[in-house]
């Protein structure tokens, strides 16, 4: 039983993108575990990792097991006024994730966050003046895309026509709860933000992502807490639905009912529904087949069905273009618009679900 | 490439509930070719079909051949007239459906009629009165859970609580288009009543069934016609959201976008999420795997996951019950207020979806 809450995938196939020392990141605010994956892709992908931060020494002491080359670093400040760096990479409680963010960019740095960026659309304004003020980036590692090579093969294989014209999506993010193992404000609905805002985060961004929309009307959004008592804060549950600018339609779940015996975390799909075809990713794993595999991609167009199984295959495109884009003051990842709209939907969505309750 | 049109499964598991002669049917209106796999599964159950009537030569001879122990009447009247029929069965043309219940209620009969049950809200007014007045049966088959083994299947598995409470239903329903071969009725939304009123109603059933609400508002409905301007008519896309009155919800999608590469005519999903564990069903393909194979149920619970291919274990138990509720009088099969609501909700979510456009 594989908990996820130190869920790292690592693509195998990652091209460094630049010679080391020529892109340096410090990294602070350990406080989800998402922050490992971030760190070492950024690392397979050129990236040197000087300096860590987190006043929490079990924490940081877990961090330079796992990056030797890094070092301590005895402040925020301290990173913030290293002239090497150029990037901070953290996984704050979410809800400090804009504060955080904000400062960085005022101290000249690009900043990377874990998903999701922001829990409220107040500090999403703040952060787009933010980087309108400063000219930096604010990045988040929507990584259920990012780090899974079927979403990314997907996303390749939409745009090339494949499956003809993008109508609609669903997105499932069940995820193992391991309510135990969790800090304590994973269950402050005000610090982790709630169930769509949280790991709905994610499906907003593979909305825009799969259908090319560049925004959308939240048609439904609903969240629940159906079997929790212990921890009324926690939603459970949450769902919604969206229209995009271009027609395209979501539909989106999102839960912490992942049952003890599935052999993985999460059993995430994602349906993309095109006018000639469609995809369906079964991203962690194939329930009910052996051997456990990540990364399929199922797809049947006008000339049959196939499965690909593209571990190994695709790697995770994003880091390496993340770095140039930071080196370049491009935007070839990921653009900020698209950033920042993914982490609004979710709001907006979370704002309805919450009024509705 | 099979088209679904005459898409007739019929149970290899199906003991007769009554003598040959005990139980006599009528058939009539052989607008969909859906009338040829009710008709088969009622006489595997034990039911005797006496009559046959429809206006059209060529496909009264259709039925005859797949039917040769049945007449041919010579009018609607003859099959209503018959004392040994107790049961009119009849796919007509979607808005006829109600009147031609009504019909055959009014002259002593039970009426068992291809889904979608109503086009409006108001025949399904009268058909309450209808059924009120006479003492009859106006039943429906929802065949995208009676006449699949896996979906059958799952309601034991979900009536023995081994997932816990059902907390959500997903339900996808594509359908291939076929348009050339399609009736002009089939593209008229007066007759044919919109998407979410015709394949819709299935998932409404299935709602009903799983989740065992007995009621649910529909907080959102779209239908749309993405990719036919030849048929500016036909809705080719909807979508709708349930919340049932015991909390549970649902989210359903149907499309006419099967892709000519399916080797089936849909690839009809169904996933039910509990507290402890969900049921995934594939129920007329499991893409990109061979061989191709109906009624495959996953079931992911604390204890771990399984793949069960049902076909020739389960049979389609409905029939043998709906004929010995006929026969006594009960409500074993289906209550008639179940197979009522099922037809209501999806036309208050086609109403729905229709003011929204």
């Amino acid at each position: 039983m594989s908990d996820g809450m130190n869920y790292a995938p690592v693509a195998t196939q990652q091209a460094a993108v630049c010679q080391p020392g020529e892109f340096v990141f410090g990294v602070t605010a350990l406080d989800h575990g998402h922050i490992y994956g971030m760190t070492q892709n950024l690392k397979r992908a050129g990236a040197t990792c000087k300096l860590v931060y987190d006043p929490d020494p079990k924490k940081l002491a877990y961090f330079l097991k796992q990056n030797p080359e890094a070092r301590a670093a005895s402040s925020l400040d301290e990173i913030l006024d290293d002239t090497d760096i150029s990037l901070v990479a953290a996984a704050a409680i979410p809800n400090l994730r804009a504060g955080l963010g904000i400062e960085c960019m005022h101290r000249g740095k690009d900043y990377f966050t874990d998903k999701t960026p922001f829990t409220s659309l107040s500090q999403l304004d703040e952060a787009r003046e933010a980087v309108a003020a400063t000219g930096r980036k604010y990045a988040c590692c929507y990584s259920e895309r990012l780090q899974n090579e079927a979403a990314e093969h997907a996303a390749a294989l939409v745009a090339s026509g494949v499956i003809g014209q993008v109508i609609q999506l669903i997105g499932l993010g069940p995820h193992r709860l391991s309510a135990g193992s969790r800090p304590d404000w994973f269950f402050r609905k005000q610090e982790y933000g709630g169930i769509i805002c949280d790991i709905g985060s994610h499906q907003m961004e593979q909305f825009l992502t799969y259908t090319g929309a560049t925004d959308a009307d939240v048609s439904m959004a609903r969240v629940h807490n159906y079997a929790h008592p212990a921890h009324p804060e926690l939603e459970d549950f949450g769902e919604c639905s969206l229209v995009g600018n271009n027609g395209a339609s979501g539909y989106f779940r999102m839960d912490w009912f992942t049952p003890d015996g599935l052999r993985n975390w999460g059993d995430g799909r994602t349906v993309i529904l095109g006018t000639a075809g469609y995809i369906e990713l079964r991203k962690y794993v194939d329930i009910g087949r052996e051997p456990m595999s990540e990364n399929n991609l199922y797809i049947v167009t006008n000339d049959g069905e196939e499965h690909l199984n593209v571990t190994g295959k695709v790697g995770f495109p994003f880091f390496g273009k993340f770095i140039l884009d930071c080196l370049e003051r491009t935007e070839h990842a990921m653009t900020q618009a698209h950033t920042f709209k993914a982490a609004e939907l979710c709001l907006r969505a979370q704002v309805l679900a919450d009024e509705r309750n």
